[in-house]
C-alpha cells in the first residue's frame, strides 16, 4: 500500500499520516521525491483499509501496490537514488560513473596499499577487498577479518577512497558497518533473510549482489528486505548467474540493469570479474556494461595476480585496469556518465584506526 | 589429508596419531569404520609433511585427499552413515527409509496436531514444520518462532516422531537446537558458511538442503562445512533446482542420488513438495524418488491446504499422504529398503515444555 | 477450435461437419474416442466463426482452444492413445510398459546382432539402433546409412523386436519409413519444423524426442506439427535437459512425465543412458523413470561398451540390462503397469530385405 | 590435423601437399593466411601418419589437433576471417560493424520497402527478413516463402543492402542461395548437421546462430560443420540463451563474443532483438554488443510492430532504429571499429528478378 501527497502537501500533513499509519499497527515509509512525498505502508498483519487514509489533509491518492516489493519500486520513488558519501565528492546512482576496484581478499597490508595506490591512481573511488571471505571449501583462506577491515580503513585514510567490504553473518556486519562505508552482502547471502533485515538496520549503504539462480524479482525483493527496516541506501549488484554456459565461470547477464532501472530507482553496478571468471574477458564485458547503462562497475585487481589467495585468475594486473579506465572513460559519454578526473577526492590527513570509525558518517540519500 | 589405521590398531595408537596431528596444528577427525578407523586432517595452514605420521604405530597409509571435500567422502569412511535417534527407532541412512512429513509452516497448535495425527497414524516417523521460515517477501508470515518449537515439541512428546525443523540464524539455531532433533538448514542458506559452522558446533543432527543452483560437489562442500566442525550427524537433501523448465517451480534432479551416495557416505533424502512445487506432482515423483534409491523422503501435508500460510499449493491432503505411503511401502522392498511398521515408535508420556529439552540427547551414530 | 460431437452422433453426422469444416478452408481432424468423437480444426488463417457449425446435427459443442496446442491435448481426446503394431503383441501408452533396447548406433551386423539377442532375450520388445547419427563433430562416425538400416530389418525378421531408428532429413527419413517401424525424431531436431511435418506425412509412428532446453510447451507443439499433417502416432519421449549440474550429462526431468499425462493423451517414455550419460546412473533413473509413470524406457545396451563407436560411457553391459530388467518387473506392478513375458513376440520367419519393407504396415491406434 | 607450410612456399608445393592428403583419402582444405598457408586435413576414418607429409617440400610442421574443431580455429588461421561481397562495400569481419536490419518476417512487398527504407537511410549495409519462419506453431504464420525471397532480391537491387535470410530445409535453402547474399541457419537448426552440411556445399557464406543451449564448443563445431564441406564464409551469431532468469526473453550472453574471437578467425555478431525478446532493451544491449567487440548486429525494425505477424513485441520503430545507430556511432570507434557512412552503396540500377539471382555472386574471402 503506498500513500501518494499532493504536491503541496506540508510536513505535517505527512507527519500526520505517518502516524496514523503507525498508530494502525504498520509501519510507515516516508520517501521524499522531487515533486511529491509518498509514504510507503509496510506490516506483516494484513490489508490497510485505504479509506481511512484516503480522507486525510493532503493526500492525493492511495495506491493498492500488487507488486511484491514496494520500496524499492519506482512507483514508491520516481526519481533515481542518489547515494552521497560524506567528505567525499564520489556519488552512486547519479551521472558520475562508480568504480569500485581492488583485491578480491585483502590479503596483507602490503599487497592491499600496493594495490590500492595502483587503483587510486587510475581513478577508483571505491576500494573494494574482502576480509571475511565466503568460499566454498572450510579449508580455504578465509580472509583476515577486524586486521583486514583496519588495513582498509587505513586505505580510507590514505587514499581518500570510499571502502566496500562483505559482511558474511551479524558478527563480521558489527564489524563491517563500524569500519567500512559500504557493507556487502553476497551473492551467496542474497537470500539469508536474518542478514538483509540486520543490514537494514545499519546507518550504512548495503550493496546487494545478485544470488546466482536469482531472478529479477528475488533481487529486487532481497533489497526490499533491507529497505523494509529503514535504510534506503541499498545498491544492486549484477555478478553472473549459473547457466549451463561453460566458457566463463557464469554468465553475465546484462540484460538485468534495464530491467532493473525500470523497475527501481536503486542503482544497479555490475561485476564483470566475478560474472565472467576470466581475466581476459574482465575489460570488453566491463565496457559492455558501461555502454548498457550500469551505474558503476565493481573490478577485481591485483598487483600479483598468480599469488593470490583467491580468485587470481580473474584479477586484472593493475596495468589492465588503467587501460579498462581509459577505454570507460570514452564510452560513459555516450550513456550520459561521467567519470570523476582523477584525484578529485584529495586523501584525508592519516588518522589513527578509532578515528577512522568515527569518521563514517551516515550517508546521504537524495 | 587422511591417515589410514590398520585394521587391528589399538585406541592407545588412534589416539597418539590424532595427538600428533592436533600437535601439529591441525585438526584431527577419528572417523570409525566397520572395519578400520580412519583420522581425516583438517586446517587451514597447508600441506601436512606425511612422513612424521605413516611411521606411527598402527598406521596403515597416509592419503593424499585431493577432491576439496574430505570427511564426507567415501575415501575416509566407507560405510554408510547410519543416524540414530534416543529412544526411537527411527533411522536415517539404513535400510529403513526415513519418512519426513508435515506442514510447511506451523501456524497454530490445532493446525500442527491435526496433522502430526495424520502423518503418525500414516507412518511418519519424523515431523517437519516451519517454526522460521525464510520467505522471499518481507511482508509474508515469517513463522511463529519459538512458539512454533514448542509446539513441535509437544508433538513429538504426543506422538513420538523426531522433529526436524529449520534454523535461518544464529539465534533461532540455538533455539532449534534445544527443541528439534534435526536441525534443517535450507536451500537458500545453503552456502551460509556462518550458519554451517555453527551447526557444526551443534551436538543434534543436521539436514543441508541443496542450493537452487548448487552443484554436487558445492553440496558436498556444504556438508563437509558441518563436518569440520566436528559434527558428523549430516543430512543431504534434493529440492529440484532452476532451470528455464516451467511446468514445475524447480527440477527435482533424482540422479543426484545414485551421484552422492557415490562419493558420500551420507544419507540423501528428496523434498518433492519443493522439488515440484505441485501437488498433483509429489506422489509420482516419490515414488520415483524411493525407486532411484534415496534414503527418505520429505513431504509436505496439510489438512487444509487451501488456507495455509505457506507453499498450500504443494501441500498433500492427509488422505494423499496415505496414498502415498500405501505406494511407497510396495516400491520400497524392491530397492532393499524397509519401512518401519506403524506405530513403531510409541507415544512418549507427556512431559511439560522443560523436560522436552532435556529429553532430545545427542543422537548416535554409526 | 474444438468440435466435440455428441455421444450418439452418426458417422454421416460426423462426415458432415468434416466436409463444412474443409469448405470453410481449414482442415478437419475427426479424432474418435471411447465416448464420442472429436473433431479438431487446424489452419493457418485465422479464426473459425463456431456459429456455423454449432448448429449442424449431431454436435454438441464447439470449444476455442486457447493453448496453442490442439490435437495432443487431452481436450480433444481424453484416452490415452495406444499404439499397436501388426504381427505384434508390443503396444505403445497401453497398460504394457514399451522398453526399448540396443546401441547407440549400429556399428556392424556382428555387433548389432550380439547386442539385440540379449536385450531380446532379456524382455525388450523393441530394438534401438542409429544408422543415422547427428554427431557433434562432421569428423565422427555418421552411421552406416542404409546399411544399418538392413541390419535393423534383418533383427526384426529374425528376433520379432520392432524398430525404432533416427531420421535426421528428409532423405533418411524416406529410408527409415520404409524399414523401421518408428521413426525417432532426435533431440536435436526437435525443433527442425520441415522435418516434423515430414514425419506428420508418414504412415509410420513418430518418436519425438525432447529438445534439450525445450519447454513442455515446446515439446507438446513439436508433436502438435507431426500431427498437424495427420500422422496420430506420437510418442513422446524425456532424454534430459541442459543446466548448470555436472555430476550428469543432462539434467534427467522425470516431473515432465506426469506433466505431459495431464495435459495430453500422448506416450511418453524416459531415456535415462542420454538422460544421464553415465552407465552407473542408467539403472536407478530407469526405476525412478518407471516409478514416476512412464509409457516406458529408451536403454542402450552394447556388448562391448569399451569399443562402442559412440556414446559407450553410457552404454549398459547386457548383464546389467537383466538385471535393469528383473527390477523393472518389480515395480511395474505399483504403478499399474505390465512387462510382457519374455518371448510373447516369437521371431517372424525369416524374410529377405525386401519384404522386411513389406510387412511394416502401418500400425493401428487406439 | 594440420599441416603448416613454410611462409615461402610456392603455389606448386601447397598443389602437391593437398594432392598428397587427397591420395590417402582425406580432404584437404588449404587457407591462404597473411604469413603463410595452412592446409587443413579433414576426414572420416581415422588418423593421418603424419610421417608422410612433413618430409614434403615446402612443409614446415605437421599439427595434431586435439580440439575436436579445426578449420574454425585461430591455429589453422591466424588473421581474422573478413567476409567481402562482390559489388559493395559492406564487409563481416573486418574493421567495418556489419549491421544487419529489418523486420522478422517478410509480410508483404510494402511492408519491406517501408522498413528497408528507414533502414537503409540509418545505415544499414545489410537487410534481414525472414521469407522462411520457423515457429513453435504449426498454426502460426511460416512465411511468404519463394515470394518473400523475390521481395527480398527487389530491396537489395533498389537500395543497395545485402540480404540475409534464413534457411530451414534443404528445400528452401536451394531458393535462399538464388535469391540471398547470406544463408542465415537459425538457433533451432544449429544442430541440424543435414543441413549444415548442405550450407557447406554452397557458394554463399553461411551465418549460424547459436542454439538456445548450444556451449561455444557446439556452436564453433556448427560452424566446423559447414567449413569441412568446404564453405569457409561462416558468421557466427550469438541471440541469446535459456536459462531460469525471465525478466528477457533469452539471457543474452556476450561474454561469447571475446570468447569466440580468442578461439576463432570467424566473425561473430550479436542479435539483441531475439537476444532479450523485448523491444525497450535491444538498444542498450545493441550498445553492449557494440562495446563488447561483437563484429556486428542483427537487429529487428519495423515500421508498424503492432501489427507484425511475428516477434513485433521486440522490433523497434524505425525512429528506435535511428536512435541506436546514433549511438552505436559513438561507442564503435572506441572499440577500433569504423561505421561505413550512410550511402557508401549505391542503389544497384533496377533489375528484373532473374538478373537478381545472377548478380550474387560468390563473396570474396580473405
Amino acid at each position: 500500500m503506498l500513500v501518494v501527497m499532493q504536491a503541496h502537501a506540508s510536513e505535517d500533513q505527512i507527519r500526520a499520516v505517518c502516524q496514523k499509519i503507525e498508530s494502525l499497527g504498520y509501519r510507515a515509509h516516508p520517501i521524499p521525491g522531487a515533486e511529491r512525498t509518498a509514504i510507503g505502508i509496510t506490516g506483516n498483519q494484513g490489508e490497510v483499509e485505504p479509506g481511512t487514509l484516503e480522507e486525510m489533509a493532503g493526500v492525493q491518492e492511495v495506491i493498492r501496490v500488487t507488486k511484491p516489493y514496494k520500496l524499492v519500486s519506482r512507483d514508491i520513488k520516481e526519481d533515481n537514488t542518489v547515494i552521497r558519501f560524506p567528505g567525499s565528492t564520489a556519488t552512486i546512482g547519479g551521472s558520475a560513473l562508480a568504480v569500485m576496484a581492488g583485491p578480491c581478499a585483502i590479503e596483507s597490508r602490503e599487497q592491499a596499499f600496493a594495490v590500492a595506490e595502483r587503483v587510486a591512481r587510475a581513478g577508483a573511488q571505491f576500494f573494494r577487498g574482502g576480509a571475511y571471505k565466503p568460499r566454498t571449501s572450510p579449508y580455504s583462506f578465509q580472509g583476515l577479518g577486524e586486521d583486514g577491515l583496519r588495513i582498509l580503513a587505513e586505505i580510507r585514510d590514505q587514499f581518500g577512497m570510499r571502502i566496500v567490504t562483505e559482511a558474511i553473518d551479524h558478527e563480521s556486519l558489527e564489524l563491517v558497518e563500524d569500519y567500512a562505508d559500504i557493507i556487502q552482502i553476497g551473492a551467496r547471502n542474497m537470500q539469508n533473510f536474518s542478514l538483509l533485515r540486520r543490514a537494514g538496520r545499519s546507518r550504512k549503504p548495503v550493496m546487494v549482489k545478485r544470488g546466482m539462480a536469482a531472478t529479477l524479482e528475488e533481487l529486487l525483493m532481497a533489497a526490499e528486505y533491507v529497505m523494509s527496516e529503514g535504510n534506503y541506501s541499498v545498491i544492486l549488484c549484477e555478478r553472473g548467474v549459473r547457466t549451463f554456459a561453460d566458457h566463463t565461470r557464469n554468465t553475465l547477464d546484462l540484460s538485468i540493469v534495464p530491467a532493473v532501472q525500470r523497475l527501481s530507482h536503486l542503482p544497479v553496478l555490475v561485476d564483470p570479474s566475478h560474472g565472467t571468471g576470466k581475466r581476459n574477458k574482465v575489460t570488453p564485458l566491463s565496457r559492455a556494461a558501461v555502454a548498457v547503462g550500469a551505474d558503476g562497475l565493481l573490478v577485481e585487481v591485483h598487483h600479483q595476480p598468480d599469488k593470490a589467495l583467491s580468485d587470481g585468475v580473474q584479477s586484472l594486473y593493475p596495468d589492465q585496469f588503467d587501460e579498462l579506465m581509459a577505454q570507460v572513460r570514452q564510452i560513459a559519454p555516450v550513456v550520459g556518465r561521467t567519470i570523476p578526473p582523477i584525484g578529485s577526492d584529495p586523501p584525508l590527513e592519516p588518522a589513527i584506526t578509532p578515528r577512522s570509525k568515527v569518521r563514517t558518517s551516515a550517508p546521504s540519500l537524495s
